[in-house]
């Protein structure tokens, strides 16, 4: 059965490339890296109940499979070439097979990704999704360079996957008003959730340009706490630059800024520049259709810091996702 | 959590390389690949009750999960070099992890495989490794190139993985003839299927003289039947030229050719070459210390026969491991 799921997994395997020498179906893929570039390479695993509700649909697995993982590449300015998938299941279930396969193969179309190699094995629903992509060495965004005096951006809106979660949690005791305020809003945050757009394009315009970059699948205050502590250096966020989608204000006026500072899985990029280059980066970000927000600047002293306008402190707990807490 | 379980492996993991531009630490490693060879790459998952008995030590585990990646780069030709790592664990158990790494660093450091990246995650017990190894393109190791009148190796001995595996199936009947054995015969079983040996040396010493090559992980009728399929060929094995330990004929006379035929988990590399090399290759791979056995010719027809040595068929199903009939 195994060997079923390989072959109707390889002919689904849509994207075709000439740097890839051989693909599914012998004991390892080959594939010829291009002279002069870096590898960037990353691998994410999913499960069902932690990564996303069960119930959630063949089709949103797939795609969010592969779109955390093209974050990461995103987030290091990497074009995204290769990936493996290692796919367990609780049974050969060939219709979860290629529902899958649709969500994958939607993402991984538009990116030119091919599908190189992988494995199949029975247990709990989990998927571990290998991707690869290059990146002119000397351009590679890395957590470690943010300096004091750096401007802070974030693209998109944050929360909205976290706000997305809450809608999905029917033990909430709000959840009929949910269900019956706005269905539009509704499916806009659980469609964040669902199915993140990795922010490729952007991680390849901010090459040579950010000094620092992240994507936030913990929550901003855990992913900016990353690039902090590689880099030596503190934030002060704006408490009111934070950059909320009209669904999160809506269903969640109340908790919207608590959403943006912790919630995870919105899979924006957050990255530091010089503030001179700002307004040059929102333009250039702004006409590949990518929003981008100025929410705060990188200190000299230790530790994260969330400000009013009023430059009054506002309480956070530096705490975000983490699949071990649970 | 997560995070200190990720210092924990960054810490350990010891094997340092030039071409490791950035490791563990930010959204994806980024690697120097060299110029002029084909980047291998393979994953595999392994689950515990799975790919391992439920109660296989932590070292057994870390080595077993890169010892069969490994045995894919083998089978390629390739030379190792990096590592990612994606570990589920049902808690977060610093023990367990660093046992595991143990096994996967004692396995590592010989081969200078550099562990460069992955993550960690809460769940049923899973180990997930992406390899990356490099072949010079013209020479890799493929399954599709096996031709009529090549003869066929395998390396080492066969069967003894899943002999071991019968020796710690508790509700076998003859449970306590075998603890009371032979104790020696039973450790070596047991070792070859906790820590398989990849023959990578061997791989590399094949490149460009075998015509196919595979490793032998679901038994070697599978893995022999893949290579036919992709090579569009047949094969007639030697049942008496099966190279079988005598660890497995002590405890295992009746069952042995059937273990050697059909057994999973033993890492040999299964190769075609014409036969005229034959009398060379048993020589160098003997230099290396690689028992190597001639067991067969591929014919032009289609299929599998096993023959004995008065040219009788042995009759076999040619069924092998098979993780979604386990």
């Amino acid at each position: 059965m195994e060997f079923d799921l390989i072959e109707l997994i390889r002919a689904r395997a849509s994207v075709r490339r000439e740097d890839v020498l051989l693909g599914i179906g012998d004991d390892a893929a080959l594939l010829r890296p291009p002279a002069g570039h870096a590898l960037a390479v990353a691998v994410d695993t999913l499960l069902e109940g932690v990564h996303f509700p069960v119930g959630t649909s063949p089709a949103d697995i797939g795609w969010k499979a592969l779109a955390v993982n093209l974050s990461d590449l995103a987030a290091m300015g990497a074009t995204p070439s290769w990936a493996l998938l290692s796919l367990t299941l609780p049974g050969a279930d060939r219709r979860f097979v290629e529902g899958f396969l649709d969500g994958f193969t939607a993402l991984a179309e538009p990116h030119r990704l091919a599908l190189v190699g992988g494995d199949t094995t029975r247990g709990p629903l989990a998927v571990s999704v290998t991707v690869h992509g290059f990146v002119p060495e000397a351009q590679a965004l890395r957590r470690d360079g943010a300096k004091a005096g750096d401007a802070i951006f974030v693209t998109g809106t944050l929360g909205d996957a976290a706000a997305g979660l809450a809608c999905l949690d029917r033990e909430r005791a709000d959840a009929d008003r949910l269900l019956t305020a706005s269905v539009d809003s509704r499916k806009a945050l659980i469609g964040r959730l669902n199915r993140p757009t990795p922010r490729v394009a952007a991680g390849q315009l901010l090459r040579g340009v950010a000094s620092a970059c992240i994507d936030v699948s913990d929550g901003l205050l855990a992913d900016l706490g990353h690039v902090c502590r590689a880099s030596g250096v503190g934030a002060v966020l704006d408490a009111d630059a934070l950059p909320l989608s009209s669904a999160l204000l809506t269903l969640f006026a109340d908790d919207a800024r608590d959403f943006a500072l912790r919630g995870g899985d919105d899979y924006e990029l957050c990255f530091t520049a010089p503030p001179e280059r700002a307004a040059d980066l929102i333009a250039d970000l702004s006409r590949q259709g990518c929003g981008v927000a100025r929410i705060g600047r990188i200190v000299a002293e230790d530790g994260l810091a969330v400000r009013d306008a009023a430059g009054r402190s506002v309480a956070v707990s530096a705490s975000g996702w983490d699949h071990f807490r649970s």
